[in-house]
């Protein structure tokens, strides 16, 4: 099978230093913790956390083949309203398994996917100015169903498709991806008899990739939504086990744990050494910094929790990052994501005459210059004492990033335990949203307006 | 005049706390300090530090908008071979200043832009099989003549031209970006005859947005570069005086210096609230990490100084990163990019009978929206005291983000002063470099592959 591996060396003090590194000793002093949260977490696979189970949800996958089948063809693009969980895993999915010019060329009679998780009037009008609704299914996103942003742009949309197709005929360019019972989406697909999907109970929004969220619009464009869920499957099975050396989310959690709480590295970098990968590191950014980024402990004390999640590209980012990275603040450890096969090769071609400078690169692969860059970065890294593991993915398909995508929940709800804190709630969001809404004149937001417009700065500072 | 405003108030103690914010007796105790590092960057105009005068560089500009008409409805793609300072402030001004959908219906007759900023065979290799190179015109962008990267796709796409043009048809689809003088681009210039343009002496990568590095691409897909030198020229003009209170770069050098070495916060979040803006970002990034990220202070002692930059974008961040910013620890100040006027107004229609719980939305525009939840965030993260500044742009355009670049690229300057470090050199990207030299097996660098090779992990833990 091609598992993807976990190669933790460098993170160890042997590699880097003492000071730097997690020594041998610590991880085995950390063992009965982890594998106690470990238990912990997996023990709540049918109650609360039943995004650990989405690897074997056989029906639903079917149900969402079946639904793509019967729209294939129809659509020239599909629009995903929908906004961080229910965009982040759509998007790396389709920058890792999908061409980075399928817009430019749909393969097939396939549809161009666009997310618009924003409500910049400048993002949604330019996409208004450039297609046309009639062509398109939109794929509405939200679990709870009042996600102010996503009901924006549901409005907007339905107005122009009703403008132009009429209030019978718009309804086939509408599929709803909502809770099953309850919330406006779900009330609006009763009246109006639109197809949906349901988001599971205990599949929050960072945890929802492998749910209908986002293998629906995986497989609208033509993704191998299967064989994510069947790495997803094997990197359960592999992580059930509480042995350290062979559970690889348990042993990153604990990574990230000591090279945070005990050794002061508060900044976790997921390089990607693969342009197909990259926004993997963006989903990720999410999953780490809403579960743990927290203000309160499991006991309501303060905590002040939270690695911050950076997201780099390798080689990209050593002409941008890596002088940070290797001479600055010893504040950051790295996961590189690598890749061992890559789908195409490029032969670089002599360089003749005149060039000699440039002879070492004449016959030689990209691949092999890419992979050499890697190496260096790591080796530098490791010689400035830089802890840094490496993911190895054997190649880029669906079947690893599922494998990836399962291991990173998986250890991300096992940190959860390590740091103390709820890895499953996000009451810090509720502050701004509330601001906005007061701010918005929505009802019962009076007092809160009220407050804000009291607390406006008597002397504010700008320059301009 | 449309000038960007810089808000600092919530960066104060008095919005904030005292622990987390800036006192106004620290800023005015560092004005001498900081008027001293405005007046030793700015007195280094005339020498070392040329990229100050690019503003004024009509001379080239009028030969690049020169050469750009010469091209002009030849070609259907514009691709550039560059990474780092060569790709960023180019993807920084394309994403501001075109159409997101610019490659998916290029307006008029101008040509589709590719920044091809990595060697991952897979970015290479796809674009290859897209998109012709005989349709194409290839900007190559080094200012040494000798980045790996950059060489390696020059003869790649060299040899791809030559084979479908010939020998001499294929020198009209190569511009070259480089020194006036010395390395192997420039002698390839002379060689082959190609059009070049010319990186300045005093210009380099990071602060080279603004010379033909940025402003070649930018004018070939239809932006208007005059404007951009426009907006920096009057940003320098303001830039001049040493008062603290009329000096947007002087004082966001101080703030940034402040938040981070007197108050801890070692993370600088730029967050935009504009889609448009959002690779600005990245842009800050690499400027801010290779400048003033640095082992070796002035006096060549160990410093490991650094901000590391973080990108967000609002609102889609919101759901994704702001619950670690206003709950996780107080490691972190925040600049947001806000814009007054949007270019495109969307309505948002009336929700209808059965979805009164939306009813606040209905009749109301997208940009009210978007700016409740900016000033919604800013009001929370103000609370949750984290420090926070806003750069305001009267709109998108030319003229604003030329105002930006400028204030920035001169900010980090000062901060260097600051800081006490190097901000024009980048010593920490040679070790991964060198070993990647070494595992290519370039000549001369043997011993260094030997080293590696005996260094190489002799107990590597793996799980997988």
């Amino acid at each position: 099978m091609d598992q993807i591996r976990l190669d933790y060396t460098n993170t160890l003090a042997d590699a880097v230093s003492p000071e730097r590194g997690v020594l041998e000793s610590e991880l085995k002093e950390l063992q009965p913790r982890a594998a106690q949260a470990l238990q912990d977490v997996l023990a709540r696979r049918d109650k609360d956390l039943r995004w650990l189970d989405l690897p074997y949800a056989d029906e639903e996958l079917e149900q969402i083949l079946d639904y793509c089948a019967s729209v294939k063809g129809r659509f020239k693009n599909v629009v995903v309203l929908g906004i961080g969980g229910s965009a982040l895993g759509t998007i790396a999915l389709f920058t890792a398994l999908a061409s980075p010019y399928h817009n430019d060329a749909p393969p097939g009679d396939l549809p161009r996917l666009f997310v618009l998780d924003n409500v910049d009037p400048d993002l949604v009008g330019e996409w208004m100015e450039h297609f046309h609704p009639e062509e398109t299914l939109f794929n509405v996103i939200s679990k709870s169903g009042g996600t102010a942003e996503t009901m924006s742009q549901f409005l907007v949309f339905r107005d122009a498709l009703i403008r132009k197709l009429g209030q019978a005929e718009h309804r086939s360019h509408i599929v709803m991806t909502t809770d099953a019972e309850n919330g406006v989406l779900r009330e609006i697909v009763r009246k109006e008899g639109y197809a949906s999907f349901v988001v599971p109970d205990g599949v929050g929004g960072r945890f929802s990739v492998l749910s209908p969220v986002g293998l629906l619009p995986a497989a609208l464009v033509g993704l191998d939504a299967r064989a994510l869920l069947q790495g997803a499957a094997e990197m359960d099975q592999r992580c059930k086990t509480t042995a350290m050396e062979d559970n690889p989310a348990m042993t990153y959690a604990c990574l990230q744990w000591l090279l945070q709480e005990r050794r002061g590295q508060p900044i976790a970098v997921t390089f990607s050494y693969s342009n197909r990968l990259k926004n993997l590191g963006d989903w990720y950014a999410q999953l780490l910094a809403e579960s743990i980024g927290k203000r309160k402990g499991k006991n309501g004390e303060d905590v002040f929790a939270g690695p911050t999640p950076v997201r780099a590209v390798g080689v990209t980012d050593q002409h941008s990052q890596v002088q940070l990275y290797v001479e600055g603040p010893h504040d950051k450890w790295f996961t590189l994501l690598s890749v061992e096969q890559a789908d195409h090769v490029v032969q670089i071609p002599q360089p003749g005459p005149g060039l000699e400078d440039l002879a070492y690169l004449g016959g030689r692969r990209l691949g092999e210059l890419f992979h050499a860059e890697r190496d260096g970065t790591r080796i530098a890294l490791t010689e400035a004492q830089r802890a840094n593991c490496t993911l190895v993915f054997p190649k880029v398909d669906a079947h690893s990033v599922g494998q990836y995508l399962y291991m990173m929940e998986l250890s991300v709800a096992i940190m959860g335990e390590l740091y103390g804190v709820d890895a499953f709630d996000q009451p810090g969001v509720e502050a701004g949203k509330i601001a906005a809404y007061a701010l918005m004149g929505r009802e019962g937001y009076e007092a809160r307006r009220g407050e804000i417009e009291a607390a406006a700065p008597k002397n504010p500072k700008i320059i301009g």
